[in-house]
């Protein structure tokens, strides 16, 4: 392969046959917190393919007043009215972004309504609770998506198409890892990432997911086991067992990744794939803000491919949207997101135990 | 920490008290093979404070013909005759670079003979012949190093320092790769490191090791327990349970080292630590040939050092050397290289047994 082609240009949106739309999909926001009004708001209102209408919240004042500054929202309303069934005319589709143990509720009355489904990951805090919403909107016919941003990312779309295509060989290994410093991001120690209970695990479940969701797509399978070691040091951590998580997957024919999480550590996130012809790697990756490459090798040359940087959550809505407009299952269905859940759970299983768990 | 102090003249031997001698290190080289002639003599010519006078080979006429290339080797013999200890006055030491289940009757004859030891890792193929080694040397007082070329590496000595002086604040994940396509490099399929008996592990022993020893040393601690995979696809490999490994090691302090090491797979090595404050990556590593680089990040900095590459043979060699010339006890004594025994031994049971083994 030549590494010319490599760098010629490349479709980040191979998946778009429609560009614009008289009718783009109205969307309700669920849970009006930074993560809403920083990342998704903007990037639904630069998306062309949808817009944000209503606006579901705890905080009345707080959506009210973010509904204020938007041009496209006509509703701000509470939780209670959202399940009341209140300004449900007014959109078409519901993203939730509450905290992963509140997830269900919201994402049954969007099916019970009819309302498709964009679900923040991970999906839910407990199998079973992952595995009923999958029913839920299976029972109502809705379209379920869980909102994986790598996935619409082009340094990791592109480091996926090179793997198809054999650039690396087979691979063999994949090394990824997700770290921040979690209270200094978000300086609340009563914050719900720490509470079990909203949250169903902490550095594995937050944002060991990226490493393993992003090895499951860039090789394009899902693990077949794992074991892993999961820690909490510091006394803010005590309600969860994974301030720390490490644990390593095996995938069909013996590829094995290794994912480390953390959060309380240094900003750094990565993801490589070694294969037996080449390598590549996506560093920095998980990051919105992070200007993220695509390092890659084969043979004795090597290269890094800079990218146009997009807004991976205007990607990402669009992307949703379009599989909407067209009728498309998502790629990142419900029973893509349980697998993430179940291999998570075995991380803490393995943890307890010290054995290595087999995934069906 | 100012990203100043880093390009800042580093001192790559700051062991160094003596840097010539009138009287240098006299080393045989026990095997003769492509890494001898290619890598170690050449390194110990460059060298002040050692040269080679002695070739122990299985083959004479080679022996005697890489000989006769040399200014400074004086006798070119077989092993038996080293085992009879034929031409002892012309060495004070020896380098073995046999393959891993021969070193110990070697350095068995060295000690009796009173010859100090340098012998590449890992140092046996069994923890017994290891520990055995360990206390023939101590039975006859003569310095056993095992050979451990990261130690002497400008770019791994100098990330060691950084962490010691803080600047990833509490380690928390390393992770570590060696890969490389081994019959493309040694194009015999019929190598002693396909074969188990001489070399007690593949893709784990040979070059595993690297990750795992470089991970203690910059962490300055040993594991306390492993758990890990193996496995042998092609047929190449069907006489050892390691054409690829993966081993997850735990360190004090929840620590979690994740290696990956192939014998069947790209050309690559790294190592990389990420801790609460900042994070240090060697890339490319373990490899001579390459052009080794660290590259770190710190609060919203990062930055790469380049350094005058070093030939890491000749500084491994000087430094033995300067062991034996001032009466030091080397870092990789025996005890240190058995650890590493210990552990990959430990990577073989854990894979076997799907259990994590806790290491003594």
């Amino acid at each position: 392969m030549e590494l010319d082609a490599l760098t010629e240009e490349f479709d980040r949106r191979d998946w778009q046959t429609v560009t614009e739309t008289d009718d783009p999909v109205r969307i309700a926001m669920i849970g009006v917190g930074w993560w809403t009004r920083e990342q998704a708001m903007p990037a639904v209102a630069a998306a062309e393919l949808c817009e944000t209408t209503v606006l579901v919240s705890g905080d009345t004042e707080k959506a009210a007043s973010v509904a204020d500054d938007s041009e496209t929202v006509e509703h701000a309303i509470t939780y209670e009215q959202f399940h009341e069934g209140v300004a449900a005319d007014a959109y078409d589709a519901v993203y939730v972004v509450t905290p992963n143990a509140k997830h269900l509720p919201f994402v049954e009355t969007a099916a019970s309504l009819g309302k498709d489904v964009l679900c923040e990951k991970p999906m839910e805090a407990s199998i079973e609770r992952a595995e009923r919403m999958v029913e839920r909107c299976a029972d109502h016919d809705v379209t379920l998506m869980i909102a994986y941003r790598m996935h619409t990312e082009p340094a990791v779309r592109r480091a996926r198409d090179l793997i198809e295509e054999g650039y690396v060989g087979d691979p063999v290994f994949v090394h990824g890892n997700m770290t921040e410093p979690i209270l200094e991001l978000v300086p609340d120690p009563d914050q719900w990432r720490l509470d079990w209970d909203l949250s169903g695990g902490c550095a594995a479940m937050d944002i060991g997911i990226y490493s393993l969701n992003t090895a499951r797509y860039l090789l394009d399978s899902d693990p077949v086991s794992v074991s892993g070691s999961v820690a909490s040091v510091q006394p803010e951590f005590e309600d969860v067992p994974d301030e720390h998580a490490a644990f390593q997957l095996e995938f069909p024919g013996h590829v094995v990744a290794h994912c480390t999480a953390s959060q309380n550590a240094h900003m750094s996130s990565h993801i490589r794939v070694t294969g037996t012809e080449g390598e590549v790697r996506v560093e920095p990756a998980f990051y919105p803000w992070d200007e993220r490459k695509l390092h890659v090798s084969h043979g004795g040359s090597e290269l890094t491919i800079e990218f146009e940087q997009v807004d991976q959550m205007q990607e990402e809505f669009e992307y949703f949207a379009h599989c909407l407009l067209t009728d498309t299952e998502p790629y990142a269905d419900g029973e893509h997101g349980l697998v993430d859940i179940e291999t998570i759970k075995s991380v803490y299983a393995s943890a307890e135990s010290g054995a290595t768990i087999d995934i069906e």
